[in-house]
């Protein structure tokens, strides 16, 4: 394990994709999985709708985590899914280098996340959970909130 | 009802769709349940992955059949399905006048359904099962099958 | 409007399906969209995944709810997504008779809903929720908690 | 048929929804049918994904357009595809005032479409075409012309 | 190859995935070869639904299959479908230990499959096949079998 | 890099999988982004529905490319979409040899691409952008281009 500060750009070589295809586990149950996957340290976790044998509508897990965490991971999937069998492999993940900077509006302040590659601001994203609690506090559209945030944080770039 | 001759060109105004959202019930009782509802004279019966609240990865059950058949429909799905409630709505269905005719290939005859609009063929089909039989019977690509229907199935249209 | 008993078995013909195509916003705002008109009375929110022009990847919302909740989910939907347009129409609604009843776990109580089809119980589902609280509460795996609730819930029909 | 400006707010009752299920043709094709049934007035047309009988993928075609055209989309529908039957419903549409406006950007003026809600804009959104046509001769990101858009084009509201 | 009996728990290194993007063949054909690939000694095929370019909806057949399948794999597969290039990439699955045991309906015995992790019973599931002869033949609601199996086949783990 | 006759059947072992979740971009975006990477050298490139965390329908990007063009692809990626990290991982492609020869048709000339798998023709489809373009100028259906070629392009195999 390089021990990178984890805001730099950088390459990771030591990450997982983990699948698992499921037809006899219900949509609800999954819904439980994905949190317990993500409070337990996934990267990310999401479905895909697959088309299985017997005309049956199954579902693809697919989890993106750290080598170190494939431990854990298999042993929720036995555990609170259906499945006999859970199949991974490597992956490389190319991460950008992360800053977050605050931007004010009429409601209150938004963090705003930024990507950086090769010390140039690609990304610019306000805060999705920050953005939420302005909408819902002051009964506005989340989409205003948002709107606000991109003329008022304007990069000098 | 009208009495109509199945196989004429003709609007069907005694149609229905019904729909259930599913999210407690596996893909494996799903592929089951949709040949039940073929098998108990549903037009049609189709599935589509949705997005159900609390991430839940859900299915939507839909069935085309005439209005007749909405009560036989309604009872499969309750006993059959985890659902507590069955929506429906009408709607108008133009089907083609159906024709079939033979073709002959070099391992036996295959049946070819054609669609007729106002008296010109418009559709032209080689039925599934019979090209399914050819191919498990001569080892053929079930693709050399279906081109040689169309090659020697020519219509003077 | 019928002032039906709502637990009642019923056919409800005042119900409406909602659709809006959605090419031009974020997963983000549609997840938190969702939230909003479940919050405002929707009987049901769900999303389709659509292939739409110029290769566009895009979202069908879908809402049901009833006729007089029309005009409060229309302006939801203007005011939160970007659509220029929402259509609707009329569908019939058949609504089985709920119960519910209570199951010992040896984790605690669990609420069982039932759905009652001409005073025949037809479905027989443990509440999510309660699981969910047993399940973390105590580390069980979530499907242990249904297995036993279905192990000592056995309804004597 | 009413004669209404077409920009102004308005309920449009005189629109249906046309579907087919689809098992026997390619994406290929679907691909151009999609071009054709838009050049031919549809208001909009998306696919959905579909699971049908015998393991087969489909597709669901879906068409929204106005009474009048219903003729030239079937004739579309069954000339082009390989239906055997075409389904459709009426439905209600609510349609926003449109309005357009002029924003400036370092590389030339965009079209705004605005959508207004009983006098109110709730909607206003950069021309995708014209976006477009400056990220590809200026070589910016498609991102960033709608982002200069957005700050540049603020709505006195 | 090492020869590990195929019931015990155990990480096999020698499988694959394979992808294949198709967007100029019909779903009527993938039933098809959904089959075909399955009788051939694949250990799962499913399909998911992509967007393709030029507004192609296309399906993505993936498969799991040893190594050694390989060879056979690509040739149904070249043979079968319309595609012109086949990728694949390796893969570790880790598998439960399985076993079986019977359980005593009212309708008859129905074998119950087991995934043990560890030495701990994690997964146990009725055997889908012999459930749904016991529902074809006895009338009975699928579901109603599964339920009886679970609430009579109680493991004192 | 080997330097292999492109149109020879070969092995591909410098291909790559390159995939990023978008859950914060819009589906317009998207359709714009496909182009560009295909006129930027990916051998394809498609999108899958998926379900991310807070119930955000969200979209899979996946380009298949040769490994010298990483660069280039993370380059638009990074600066088009919203990403903050691109993952990928190699993969090996088996290509079938190609050849192209002409069909006559009544309406003119028509490419037909062969895929050769060991010097047998496996493949064999009409250029969609040839069939495309007749269909147009003399308007008739797409399929029945197809159907000539297909009749009139036997191959005496």
């Amino acid at each position: 394990m390089k021990a990178l500060p984890p805001n730099e750009e950088h390459i990771d070589e030591d990450m997982l994709k983990i699948e698992v295809n499921l037809d006899d586990i219900s949509g609800e149950v999954l819904g439980y999985v994905m949190d317990l996957l993500f409070a337990s340290g996934a990267n990310d976790v999401y479905y895909s709708p697959i088309y299985m044998k017997k005309n049956r509508p199954g579902i693809l897990l697919q989890i993106l985590c750290s080598l170190q965490k494939l431990g854990e991971m298999k042993e929720i999937l036995f555990r609170e899914t259906t499945t006999l069998g859970i199949r991974y492999y490597p992956l490389t993940v190319h991460r950008l280098e992360r800053k977050f900077r605050e931007v004010e509006t009429e409601w209150g302040i938004v963090k705003v996340k930024e990507g950086i590659l090769q010390g140039q601001i690609v990304q610019s994203a306000p805060e999705y959970e920050d953005c939420k609690k302005i909408a819902m506090q002051h009964q506005v559209p989340l989409k205003k909130v948002y709107e606000q945030v991109w003329r008022n944080g304007e990069v000098s770039n």
